[in-house]
């Protein structure tokens, strides 16, 4: 990956710029907390000015209007509902912008994140989008995963106090590259829950408990997860040699998958879905082939 | 996980005990080469004898006749087509099966492993069935899991000499578990790769290419296995509380997957499966309450 790290560690009081917090919810809250721990002088700013007053006796500024806000700081967080309510509350704000820095960790989309990335250009800021992938407690940690999008060289700039927050990335160039990476996590994220709950419900129709089962499937997924990087160059090559087993193989296994879930009384949308992929790939000729060449039904809409 | 396990590395010539090996396709000759180069005086059959020759070459002894085959070790390894061509072969032999152990490591079904289990005992057979998550090559080395079921006594009798073909592991008593862990690991497999594909997929389309997306892949999945055993307690206390994030909260998130993937023109039916059963659950009153609560969904029919 095409990434620069920070994490919390690297931040020290020694180094703190000041920097603002846009929108108090639950994770702007937390947002603002893991700055003020470290030591950076922080201004929030909400459109309740009340849900200010915590932080404010931890030592944050209140700022009285978003104006102020986004002058206090060369960096300014954005943590807002959704990318409507960031465009409403800048647009009505006749705050000088040029030279800011915004970083918008507002959850939308890789769409939304290129519009509001053109929009700050129009208005001079330099300008972040981010993906916070992480609840509100674990902000502040280095389990609290934060990816960035946009420039590299604002990134940069900001990368000490953004490590304030967590173990922040930068993925690429594209402003729409956090959101991406983000719903593509989840998904694995998901996925592997998914599949863990299809093979506990499985077990348990043979009396095997959720406990004992777990292990089991953890060192499946993990071990599956080694294999993505080399799977990852068939993928590129667009060659999918069958140097371990053929896409044919698997599909008769899923029949088995089928079979017992089918047997034990369990769902099988999952397994029938599996196998549904596999075997249009089969039908569209690539029976013979390593598993990743699903890739090609993965690419059509 | 109640489990032994043993590997290539507790196996040694010194022990080494007598073993049959009965049918020679391509994974039952990887079989029975384990087992020569582990110092095991290897009996071997096939229907097609001549299938036998390069293994009588390294050192095998070639049965005449299956009832040779059988009574030439304690131990006989199947490893036919199916279940059915198991059956056939030994009903239609009328050599004494006393005392004997089958490791029926043919594919097969839950069912039809407990059913050959009851078949073995009025034979007088001792019986472990078993399941090969590996491909021929990799047998006779750690990476071959082979997972075993059937009485506990029976697999610690002949462990050493099952140590030859692998990492073998047994599961349980219930002749069944072999094979319904094996699905339910190649379940999780499949998950991950298809959640990958997803992803690369979703990346590719904003000029990410695959061996630049993969590690991060490859960081959640590893990521999320590590939570497994804890949501596993969730479920065998069948209590739900979100401690982390309420899944109507994924949810939502799914949702931005689903609209991500229609704008980029990827495939959309795994993010919907996702967004379907966690709907269902919500539906179902669930939305306060952590994603292993989706356990409830897995279970129906």
């Amino acid at each position: 990956m095409n990434s620069e790290t920070a994490s919390p560690a690297n931040t020290s009081p020694a180094n703190a710029s000041p920097v603002t917090v846009v929108g108090l919810g639950l994770m702007g809250r937390a947002l603002a907390r893991a700055f003020i721990k470290s030591g950076h002088l922080t201004t929030v700013w909400n459109r309740t000015a009340a849900t200010a007053d915590p932080l404010v006796d931890e030592g944050a500024r209140r700022a009285s209007t978003i104006g102020e806000a986004l002058s206090a700081s060369p960096l300014t967080i954005l943590c807002l509902t959704d990318y409507q309510a960031v465009r409403e509350l800048l647009d009505t704000s006749d705050a000088d912008l040029t030279g800011t820095t915004l970083v918008n960790l507002t959850s939308g989309s890789s769409a939304q994140a290129r519009e509001a990335a053109r929009w700050a250009e129009r208005r001079g800021a330099g300008y972040l989008d981010g993906a916070i992938m992480a609840v509100p407690p674990a902000i502040g940690t280095a389990d609290a995963v934060i990816l960035h999008s946009g420039p590299q060289a604002d990134f940069a700039a900001h990368r000490a106090t953004l490590g304030a927050l967590g173990t922040v990335t930068h993925m690429g160039a594209d402003h729409g590259l956090a959101s991406l990476y983000d719903v593509a996590g989840l998904a694995m994220m998901w996925s592997v829950l998914n599949a863990w709950l299809q093979g506990t419900a499985l077990l348990a129709t043979a009396g095997v408990d959720a406990a004992t089962y777990a292990p089991f499937a953890r060192r499946i997924a993990a071990g599956v997860a080694e294999w993505l990087p080399g799977h990852a160059e068939q993928i590129d090559r667009g060659s999918f040699p069958a140097e371990v087993a053929a896409l044919e193989t698997s599909a008769r296994a899923m029949d088995h998958l089928i079979e017992e879930s089918e047997a034990a009384g369990v769902n099988t949308e999952l397994p029938r879905l599996l196998k549904a992929m596999a075997d249009r790939a089969i039908a569209a000729g690539h029976g013979g082939e390593q598993y990743p060449v699903l890739i090609e039904e993965f690419r059509k809409p």
